[in-house]
């Protein structure tokens, strides 16, 4: 099959028949729903985009398993110039959208689950490769978005799964069938879930002996029996729910992300790629992760970009752009934005292939990767609120633009450098607040903290990749140390 | 007259007449429009606590004027207590707020333009410190909640106020009249304006000859002829709006912001401060920005209390409070919190009289004081995001928990440790939302950046307050440099 | 007795019989040897300007105890305007010192030691506070510089006192005697040991039950029999040694440290003031700490004025002032500095009234102080680094300059601006050098960031005193949370 | 010619002339003057490790001119895979060293002067390149050490070079003669001069037309008539003279750095690789300023992996190294490095070809590297001095240890945790105390911040580099904003 464009891929959602649930009703057509159809247009666009010319080249590219022509975002990674190609698609997608654009974490899961099957069938003689390989080929050739879904409730955090309260805490295996599993539980935080086809569900985090249960891997259709999807709040989400969307900032895109429940649902075996095998959840969880914090040194810096661009923009029409400070901040939130990008390319450059021939990415430069993510988004978007002004929070609505009685009043009074018009401004101010203070800020600032493991996961992942006893080593020889 | 309670306040309120649009339409009753009523209750706190015992001593003092007890915000500083008790109070009011309560504006421009007409006076033999003080005395025995009113749209940021394409862009005096004067212009980011009964304006910055007009300072009453006032929208407010308003997260107090129109607005005589005199522009500016500077060191701090006990609380909630890493973030934001205050303090502990008898801070502290102000909010937000998860912006909306359907499936999942309920955990997720990305977010991060001027205004005051000179006759002396 | 003078002071240790090693040889008159000397210099500052009229008020205050003149050094602080006082005492004689000038620690101790002892006697019924009294009245008569001494060696970290492989890690009474007690361990950094009169000596940590007898607390002349000093050596000290001590940067004025060994130090009982009351060891650590950590909120800005001053003077003798880049690293560097000392202030104007009367400083804000100082000297010396240039450690040395083949040639070729010598660049190059890369870095950076206790001590008493159980009441009220 | 060995290397160098002053004195012998003798060791390692078979994949490759095995130092890079190596041979020698090894400047130089010879040639007709090449394959083949030298006196900053009072303060060309030119002026910061064989002169900045004679670039044997070099003092340098060296920290290895002078020294044509041609010296200066700031992420990682094992070892040695906080100080100083490193690896891996077919690193990314490099370290040596403790710069001399006096006692009192040695301890806080405090922190910290050029040297470069337009286009873009 070919691949599908921007339209293929909305029709193909509005076949699907996902339980739904927005703001407390049941959506009929989720994607058509104004809170969730610019997160569709940006998962879209990863589409629209590998149908044109420019972009092909890094969008498209050739499946290891097929030999035929694939979007990227299905692709195992064959070489550190795919990882390369990766990150830069991600940047040029951030670019596009401002936003989170959702595709990623299917791609990183399939290429996790990739090594990590092959690896345990090596050690364990089972036999989900081949299994998963089946299934991936599917995705391919269906060009199909996936969710990879990680993160459980958790419940108290101090508890291992089969310690809580509840047992549900944590997706398990309620049942072994001779055709496949019952599994029940909940997956948070389900990135752009609602545009998924499939969901590719993995456990969260590693696991021991008594959680046997809890390592389980498997796929769905996001529309399968017992699948509920219950939409999250985003600041300022409502104002897409507004007649005029002026005010959302960035009108065509955005993100969603939603719970997903899972009660009772029924996998067949061909689909089941990991199934009580605890002593591999651990490098599962570890594969997944690198890659996704791989993948913030691309989106977010794109992301980045856009944020770095409206500052530029609301300094040109304020006038200020020839202020040395305002030079400075600027520079300064080039540097950030650039030293999250090398970081990205870096792990990707020095990524080795795995038993399985896919590639991966080198671990400890991926966290520290993410580690900069969760920082430096931060203070690029404090610099932008310090360029753009307090009218970022302070600006009246569209409605008192439209209404004749104040709307000529605030374009006398809020227009500022002569060929600029007052409505450029104020476009320029709310896709600002929209990406550090609105629902733009989801994905920027919150998911860049806490998407693919809040901070200390990668500080525990630093301490043990560094490789201290070698630097004391070096520091003994020096300090003219014996032994 | 006796001092107001909370009911009188709102009562005084109720019978003015002020113009005011928001979201597009005029507002009958603007302080009881949903999206303006907690901030009412966050300004009348500071009638309610006066009126209570145990604050009594803070939020009331004796009134250099008249002898009378008054509300500090009315006062007059009369010595380093009454600077110190200032901020402490400031502090108290963002603790119970957890959000800007609009009152300290005021209170900095009657004590900026206290000593700046005097000297004003002394200087060019003016009659306005008489005049201004006796507009005060009347201020104090009315307990009325002043809005001083700075920034001006200031259009093309290169121009003075009289290069402007529209001359407008700056409040200026457009006639001069026997028993008066007539003004025109607008002022942006004005706290609380629909809480107040006055408005006392000043001009925005140092002012040179051909801004003579534009050196204009004066009170009015809020709903004078040709005051119109237009809200300003902020993150999330719309939820203000919602039937249930669980996910304002702060349901009882908040902020608002409008811009301010004055329409060829008459001010007789008895209220002008200021009418040409462009060579104390600028000390008047640099005194209310130094007192407003000062202010920072407290409300901010408030308000940071409320964060970190948020953030302290969602460790409990969820099981991470005795984690290392998370008493580490808390201890931080601890330091960082009570860094700005000791700024606040020290500020005000080294104030000096002015010539007036009026007690004015250490303007290099107070600038140094506000330059924190803009950077360690933002840190304090981001590690409260941190320690609160990524649900903090995936919690479903509160009708998903009302909805029969989907509300028991979300008690189930966000359940976390046993003795919280998930109902307080929600809360709290969207008290730190509406703090850090939300409505309060306007208060604690994007005013903190801008408020009192942004931190290039502190900077340059730094530069210019710090004595060089001093600082290299010292190095010189113990470098062995003659001279 | 009168207050000494300078040369009385000199006059005075040159009559001890201190046993003193420097560099691997016993000093027959140590404060004379040119390593110690430039310490001399600076702790003889704080009796210098002690009789100069312009310093005389902030220098010297009437006793507490016999209603005499005495140098602030030895006094019992007796309001927050002596707090505050001894602040601005440090931050001058930093400013005229550019390093340690040892006298505080004494200061600290004393005032320590008055409260702890009044209180220990409240509780157990000793007798040591008025023991303490007649000693500090000795102390204020004689006018005598006192090492407060805590530092113990500490062996194994994980370890207590008693625990330790050799008892003597901790200072201990090794036998209790009708007359008085013996004393035996060592205290290390012990900040201008050479140049006192006295020791006073305290334990270094909370102790319990089984480490009775490392709780104790005495002094003991700087020369007892017992007593023997060891130099502790700094970066580039030797350059001291050099004939031309042009290349020491800051040649009048240096620090010193040395370890203090007690080998059976006979103390009669009229100096102990503690001798097992181990329940009080805890606070009277925490007291001198406190103290301690104000002191560096006034010295190390001092210090940091002479940085700021010597960046400022680079900047102008290589034509940089002007540059927009090089003033806004000089306003950072005020920026720090002056946080540093409002927090020195703050916890000064926020002092409290112990028992015994003496005033002890907010505990909460001196531990934010000294926080703050372990991480902004790094910072204004990297700037100052940034704005002198390479050159700071590429210069060749002084003997190069009077060498007539290469002086000249370096004479032409190091000249900068027109109107400063290039001597003049050099000797300000020296002195940056000092203070963040030679002797003058151990006082300014090190010690910054361990005396007074390391960083993690004062953030264990920050999460100590932040009081978060009313942190978490006032989210839980804005949160709507019953109880 | 085959490969030097250490040995060969040393030996070539005693066979030079140089006409080096040293302290004052003119030295007979350089190289084996004990304070440059570790220096020597240093440049020797990159020798020595060539030699060793499990580092020659890195140190050596084949030449692109020669097609025989040369040391990587004198290699033109032929692709990404080449930059890649560089930067992870720098770290190695970093490792192994400790300190700047000093070859790197010859090898960004001739890689800058082959593609800059190359298109000055293509533009103006000029025949610089091949004479370039046939003189770097003299390089190659005798297996030289190259100064790269870049830096001029400069003078008075704000002035150009014809402008300054002293035609000298740049290099520049007196006399063009048939036979070659006359050149004269002096090169400050010179690493590693009196350990190389040729310097590489290259102007220092951008020049324009009344500058042209500045605009020379040309190569000379170190030892040519007229040159002069001058050593440059460092802090404690003087250590090294000590009998014992322990007090030293790093015995075997240093840097150092001198002034070279050029009194009218004759450079035949065929080593003249620029003489007037100022349109390309900006050109030139960014392509090796490029090429050098990309070095920084390997050479200080490596040094910083020393720093971070010696941390680690003190916490080791003193009982703290399973403390929370020591060990969320290590993750933080890796972090920190690795950031480093990560930008230096992907500005080699996005290089790309110059026309003359040698490799260009990204030089976006490779200012971005820099600019971190002027930061990080200086993080990473306060958190080592935070580990180590204050013993850093209290701690007595070796002499004081060699006493029989003293020595037992330091021995009883400083031994910390039961298995390690007071003097492993000893020499590991020496060690500290070189990289932070002593000869190593010119390398570490202020070559991290000056060499290569400052950091505001960087941010012009991003500020050219970023591509602001396409930002605002973007942001423009996904505002809606037409245009």
């Amino acid at each position: 099959m070919a691949l599908m464009t921007k339209d293929d891929y909305i029709e193909s959602l509005r076949r699907m028949k996902k339980r739904v649930f927005i703001m407390g009703q049941q959506a009929e057509n989720p994607i058509d729903h104004p809170l969730v159809h610019p997160s569709l247009n940006a998962c879209a666009m990863t589409y629209e985009l590998a149908q044109q010319p420019e972009y092909a080249g890094l969008m498209l590219t050739t499946s290891s398993l097929t030999g035929k022509k694939v979007n990227r975002f299905t692709h195992l990674h064959q070489n550190t110039a795919d990882l390369v190609a990766k990150v830069k698609m991600l940047r040029l997608l951030g670019q596009m959208t401002g936003c989170c654009f959702q595709r990623c974490v299917g791609m990183d899961a399939v290429n996790a689950l990739d090594s990590a099957t092959y690896e345990m069938d090596q050690s364990l003689g089972t036999g989900y490769h081949v299994r998963f390989r089946q299934y991936l080929k599917h995705v391919q050739e269906q060009d199909l978005v996936v969710d990879g879904a990680m993160t459980d409730p958790k419940g108290d955090r101090r508890l291992k799964p089969s310690q809580q309260a509840d047992p549900d805490l944590f997706v398990h295996i309620v049942e072994r069938k001779p055709d496949g599993i019952i599994v029940r539980g909940a997956k948070l935080h389900q990135t752009g879930a609602l545009n998924s086809h499939e969901i590719l569900i993995m456990p969260t985090q590693t696991l021991s002996e008594e959680d046997r249960d809890y390592a389980v891997a498997f796929a769905i259709p996001a529309d399968a029996p017992g699948v509920l999807m219950i939409y999250g709040r985003q600041p300022s989400d409502s104002r897409k729910l507004e007649e005029d969307q002026f005010d959302v900032g960035n009108r065509e895109f955005g993100g969603h992300e939603a719970v997903i429940l899972l009660e009772d649902v029924f996998v067949p075996w061909e689909r089941v790629f990991m199934a009580g095998e605890f002593a591999f959840s651990g490098l599962l969880v570890e594969r997944f992760a690198g890659y996704h914090r791989q993948s913030y040194g691309g989106c977010k810096t794109g992301v980045g970009d856009v944020v770095i661009g409206a500052a530029q923009s609301l300094a040109q029409y304020q006038g200020t752009d020839k202020a040395a400070h305002v030079k400075d901040k600027i520079v300064e939130m080039i540097h950030l934005n650039e030293t999250m990008y090398a970081c990205g390319i870096a792990c990707s450059a020095e990524g080795k292939p795995t038993a399985s021939g896919t590639y991966l990415i080198d671990p400890l430069l991926a966290n520290v990767c993410k580690l900069n993510v969760t920082r430096f988004p931060y203070e690029i978007a404090r610099l932008a609120q310090d360029i753009a002004g307090g009218l970022l929070v302070t600006l009246p609505s569209k409605k008192d633009f439209a209404n004749p009685e104040t709307g000529p009043r605030l374009e006398k009074y809020l227009h500022s450098v002569a060929q600029y018009t007052t409505e450029d401004r104020c476009r320029m101010l709310r896709l600002v607040e929209n990406l550090t203070l609105g629902p733009g800020a989801v994905a920027y600032l919150v998911e860049s903290l806490h998407g693919a493991g809040s901070p200390q996961a990668q500080r525990i992942m630093l301490a043990r990749l560094a490789d201290l006893e070698e630097k004391m080593r070096l520091a003994r020889k020096l300090a003219g140390i014996e032994n």
